[in-house]
Formats: C-alpha cells, sequence, structure tokens
C-alpha cells in the first residue's frame, strides 16, 4: 500500500505516550503522514466523529476510515503495510510481545497516571513511584528473554514493546525531575538504561519523544487544569 | 500444526469469563486439549510457574511452553493453527475486531466486577450494572456493523469479540438472579438477545458457558470469601 501523505491523518498530542508510539511505528514503517495536534480542551468535530466511544488520541485516518485505540493502531500498521515488522512472525513470540506489551500499559500506565495526574498528595505520588519501578524492575528481567541479545525488546530492530514502553519516556524524564531521583535507575536497571539511550537515539524516535523536561512540565500544569489525560 | 490433547494444557477455572473465551476459541478449532481446573484459594505450582507475573488464570501450555492473558491467548491460538478464524483477514476488519473486544474488557469487564466482586453496597452494585447496560447498549449498536448481517459479531461465524463477550454470559445470569431484571434486555437490546441464543446454542460454547445459575451464585460466594477474581 503507499503511504502517501494525503492517505494518513493522525489526531494526537504531543505528549501523549498512546501518540507517541503510533508516531514511531509510522517512522519505522517509512510512512509519511499528516500530523494533526488536538486540544484536549477543545476536540476537533474530527476527532470526536472518528473516535466516538472514547472521543481520545490517537486516530490514524486511513483514506479517511478511523483507527482508534493505540495497541490497535500498531497493530493496524503493522498488517496494512510491509516493511520494518513491529510483530515477529512466529506465533509464540508474537503471544510474548503482545503479553509484555499489555503489561506495560496495565503497570506502567497505571503507574504513570498516579505519579502525575491522579496523586493528591506527596506519599500518593511516591507510592506511584514505588509500583513504575517495580514494573520497570519486571521489565529489565523482560528485556533479556525478550531481546535474545539484540538491542531492543523486539531483537535487531524496534518492535511493538519498544514503542508502547518508549512512548512514556519524555514523561519519565519529568518524574525524574520532579523527584530527584532517575525512574530508569542505571544502577538497578541497566538494561532498560541502555535500551533508553538506544531508543530515543533511533531515527524514528528522534523529534517525537519529548526531551525538554521544561516543556513537558509546563504542559503537564496545561492538562491538570483540563483535568484529562485523554 | 497438530492438536493431540497432550500438546495443550489450560489451567482455568470454570467460571471465569478469561478462561471460557479460550475454551470456547478452542474449541471452535476443533483443537482437543487437557483442562485443569485451578483452586485460586491453593493455586498450584505449574499455575504460579507458568504465568510468574500475573499468575492468573487462563495459561495455556502448548507443548509445555505457556501463554498467559486472554486475549493473547485468543490471538495466539488463531495464529498458531488454521480452521475457524477468530479474527478476520482483511487489516481494517482485524482492527475493528481488536478495537471492541479491548472495549468488552474495559467497559464490560469493569462493569462486571463492579456488580459483583467489587460492591459494597447496593447503591454502588446499582451503579455498575447502570454501566454495563450502558457499554451494552453500545455494543448493540456496534454489532450491526461487526456482523455485517450475519449472527455473530465475526458475521457468519464465532469471532474474537464474542468469545471475548460470551464468556460473560453465566455471570450475566447471576447478575439477572440479583436485581430481578435482565442485563441483556430483549426490549431494548434486541441484537444482542438474539445473539445471546445463538451463541450459547453454538456447540463449541455448549457445556463451557455456565448455565446454572445457583451453581455460579455458590460459586460467587467461595470466591468472595477467597477475595480474589484471579
Amino acid at each position: 500500500m503507499a503511504g502517501a501523505a494525503s492517505d494518513l491523518k493522525l489526531l494526537g498530542v504531543w505528549t501523549s505516550p498512546f501518540v507517541i508510539r503510533v508516531r514511531v511505528a509510522l517512522n519505522l514503517k517509512g510512512l509519511a503522514y499528516e500530523y494533526v495536534e488536538e486540544d484536549l480542551g477543545n476536540k476537533s468535530a474530527l476527532l470526536l466523529r472518528s473516535n466516538p466511544v472514547h472521543k481520545a488520541v490517537p486516530v490514524l485516518l486511513h483514506a479517511g476510515r478511523p483507527v482508534a485505540e493505540s495497541q490497535v493502531i500498531l497493530q493496524y500498521i503493522d498488517e496494512a503495510w510491509v516493511g520494518a515488522a513491529l510483530l515477529p512472525s512466529e506465533p509464540y513470540e508474537r503471544a510474548a510481545a503482545r503479553f509484555w506489551a499489555a503489561y506495560v500499559d496495565d503497570k506502567v500506565g497505571a503507574a504513570w497516571r498516579g505519579m502525575l495526574f491522579a496523586c493528591r498528595s506527596e506519599e500518593e505520588r511516591a507510592a506511584a513511584v514505588a509500583r513504575a519501578r517495580e514494573a520497570l524492575a519486571t521489565l529489565e528481567g523482560a528485556f533479556r528473554d525478550c531481546a535474545g541479545g539484540g538491542p531492543f525488546f523486539g531483537g535487531d530492530g524496534i518492535g511493538l514493546v519498544d514503542v508502547v514502553l518508549g512512548g512514556y519516556l519524555g514523561w519519565f524524564g519529568a518524574v525524574d525531575r520532579i523527584t530527584g531521583r532517575r525512574l530508569i535507575d542505571p544502577d538497578t536497571m541497566p538494561l532498560l538504561a541502555a535500551w533508553e539511550q538506544r531508543f530515543r537515539a533511533n531515527d524514528a524516535a528522534k523529534g517525537v519523544v519529548p526531551d525538554d523536561v521544561d516543556k513537558v512540565l509546563a504542559f503537564l500544569q496545561t492538562l491538570l487544569a483540563i483535568g484529562s489525560m485523554k
């Protein structure tokens, strides 16, 4: 299938982990797309019409047909276009990738909300940070199995688990600043710390994974004022 | 791939929506498997070893290799064996099926917990029942689009959304008894009500979807005593 920019439109928010993972995946496939930044305080008619069930970003419009929910979009991209594969070809390895991708959104995603948006006190934030560290420590253990000696969860190349986890990195930097301590601590999570450097340096992630912590923290205030992360 | 019973073992709990959907999928593919009922109050060493991350059923062991998380297992079954397809072949239709399957576990699943396990008062139960009705009403609307005139969400045959939603039917019967009102109300949800009859009557679901409400309600008491649904 052709990937002309006019065929592909992505409705997103620049800090959203769910949007960032889709952008990295589109870049990996070498697909040109039109990116439309949404205002969560005043969502576009196109967004509301394209995702009436959740009214949330990201939405990928392919020749006008909307696909919503980031992990659904990622698998759609992988199945609709050839090129760098997000998922391996062998069924058991595909199941392992889907298992860990779900784990990231289940455990890391919940802790991410708790660290930044759902905490009503520093104690609640600290508890969420502890849950995030625990989940990341589990992923540190999973990395060896998934990567099989390669630089990414996907092995030699960036795969599903990489883009799903990588979408959170901009916010991890904000948490590091707030707490004064690295969430992906190189001393206790050397594999993940090295993975983060490789992921951020990859051409598909550059310019998409936020690296300006001040800007992310300023956007956090906007989001807290809106009272919505979606 | 061969589906000899010795190759396939499923660790489950007979009332679990997540286990039931896997059993229906295995039946649809015509795969023989050994079913092992777990005691959630005293989980087997095999379960704990096979799913150390979540320590939860279902786990499908294929030639000794474990696959966990029900929606991951369903896609594994679909990809590892030929036969009746749970997912359509066209990428956009696959995305739609994954979207609605995720919706079921997100909205219906949360309401299911709220109606039966997480409610501390009748008011809380009623609020969860209202959320379940709202989610089911959305699915009533989705059915027409997904089924395309066919008898199931999957079209002519049972597909991913069917098995995912169908796994909850035994518990819906229990909720009907508790509340004195049908959750899938034939008057307001005629498509889903007719779908339920077809799904329950299908050979793949018979004997797997619980139909003895008294037995389900008795099991509910066991689960509440254990304090765990996984």
